[in-house]
């Protein structure tokens, strides 16, 4: 099953964007500039362990069932093997194989930024690099998005597809279904601002209506086929009419202390759209990329205020400054990350 | 403003299927086979006036304000002459235009095939072909769109725009901002079962609910999202897991007697899916074109019963046969039309 001439590998996955305003559980996208690291060793002593858990995240659980990681690995190798794990632990699996899981988080906790679902991607791909036949990568889908489960309590593909297929992807409700990559306009960018404030998934569900407004569905169904249309069409005229959440936001603002503010930084500089990335804190917008270098500072420049970039910045950079500063106002502190929409997706580092 | 060559024009607006299962007020797609013709004919008398309703309607308003292809018309007069009609018969518009509406029906009233947008976009077309410098025919949306209102009561754009644009598209809740034509696969059938009853759009509307759950909402969505997805890449089991309609259906049906049967008669026969026309009482189905003959009727062959027709012809035919059978089974008679999901929208007729 595994290979003779490689005993470990690193898959570094993207953090990414859930939602995307107008797909609840649907669209997602990848982000780049921050990710999760899962190095997957094969080991003499069967069963998966997880050996270590470093970066910006330190208190994810022991129990290897109950991380992202380790129950994307264990559901793998089940499949692998072609049953299931014979305990929750994986430590039973019918084979004497042993993999022992080194994760490194880039990506923080309870922000919003996919960092659950980046680790579970991160997992399966780095132990396919192992096997003597890999899996395609679609294949490695259901296996991540078990890991996820463990940590957000449902099947919610989002975020998985994103961080493993890279750009914008569509994802089923049903978990046996594969997901989508989309085709996006080169030029989106999207603007990432994430406050240093933690909601978690299950008090972001909870917050939700169990029944919205017959008008307000299809007003949502309207701006989702418009952005789809907007993006395979590359018409930005369109993306900007319907990238506005009516649905999931109007409830879930109320978690993120200044987030009218930080939408009206991002719409004032020219944002196609400006909402909540996944449950939250994280606010994401979108911008076309402008072409203009950043400004050489004049010499007779005094330092900037926060907020208050060159003017001939691109736009996007000083869309980020803005939604910081907004943040700032409600002292919140936010640090912001801009990537392009259509950027890679999980990737095996070299040997 | 007006040709001098040419004092008539006929255009030939097709049927459509609205909503299409999983895009309430927002998709539509045209009809091959079931349409509304209309002659504009310039007039020495000032105003719009409508000479005659002829063919399977005839009970339309007299007044030409509230006649969908007059009301069209009027908007029609009113843009091209920079300013509102002066009162609501058109009869004062601003210059002494005047144009002289014959309306031949082809779309029986009540149908939830589309016929008051069918009427509204032949008269603003057939009227464009009689100007020395026609408008693009997107242009001509907005006024069709003001044509439909007079019937509907609300700027519902998705027959409007399939019947002029022809194929499945994709309009705007937003009445100002104009529809799209789709890309489908071109092997895709529609077979449209129109039975003998008449469903008002006000009573259809009414039957809805005020809110809908989340769950419902978000799962059209998805349904929405993997259609347009389907239908751009020609992905026909995407379609077939897609063509489901939540939101609306499970209430409207009611209104239509032997719904279920009809609709199961359609999936037993190999439908993509099968939902309301619109506001009904039209039941659609969508199928995958078979290249199969009709078959050759064997020498000893008795007369088929209903619903019998012979095992090898295209599944759309045998399928339709089914579903007119299994309206006859609830003492609804009705008809059937097949036609393929991309075909022409509205078609000046030769002089």
């Amino acid at each position: 099953m595994f290979r003779s001439d490689r005993k470990f590998a690193t898959a570094l996955a993207p953090a990414s964007v859930g939602n995307v305003a107008v797909g609840f559980d649907l669209l997602g996208h990848a982000l780049r500039g921050a990710g999760d690291w899962v190095t997957a060793r094969l080991s003499e002593q069967p069963g998966v362990r997880i050996l270590e858990v470093t970066g910006c995240v330190t208190e994810l659980p022991n129990d290897v069932a109950k991380n992202t990681a380790g129950a994307a690995v264990i559901a793998m190798l089940a499949g692998l093997l072609d049953g299931p794990a014979s305990d929750s632990s994986g430590v039973g699996c019918k084979t004497e194989v042993g993999v022992e899981l080194s994760i490194h988080k880039g990506i923080p906790m309870s922000s919003g930024m996919g960092g659950s679902a980046a680790s579970a991607v991160a997992a399966v791909v780095a132990l396919n690099a192992l096997l003597a036949e890999p899996l395609p990568i679609l294949k490695l889908y259901p296996y991540a998005l078990a890991g996820e489960v463990v940590a957000s309590g449902g099947w919610h593909g989002d975020n998985v597809a994103a961080s493993l297929l890279g750009g914008l992807t569509l994802c089923h409700q049903n978990p046996k279904k594969l997901p989508l990559r989309l085709a996006v306009p080169g030029q989106l960018r999207c603007v990432l601002i994430h406050p240093d404030i933690q909601i978690r998934t299950a008090e972001a569900r909870a917050i939700l209506p169990r029944e919205v407004p017959l008008s307000t569905a299809v007003g949502q169904n309207a701006n989702l086929a418009w952005l789809l249309a907007g993006c395979q069409s590359g018409r930005l005229d369109w993306i900007r009419g319907a990238l506005v959440d009516l649905m999931i936001e109007p409830h879930r603002r109320a978690l993120i202390p200044g987030f009218e503010d930080v939408k009206q930084a991002a719409l004032d500089h020219g944002a196609l759209g400006c909402s909540i990335s996944g449950a939250g804190p994280s606010v994401f917008a979108w911008f076309a990329a402008d072409s203009q270098p950043l400004a050489t500072i004049p010499e007779q420049a005094t330092i900037p205020e926060q907020g208050t970039l060159p003017g001939q910045a691109p736009i996007p950079e000083r869309a980020a400054d803005a939604m910081v500063a907004a943040f700032g106002r409600h002292q919140v502190t936010a640090t912001a990350l801009i990537s392009p929409v259509d950027c890679p997706g999980v990737q095996v580092l070299p040997a």
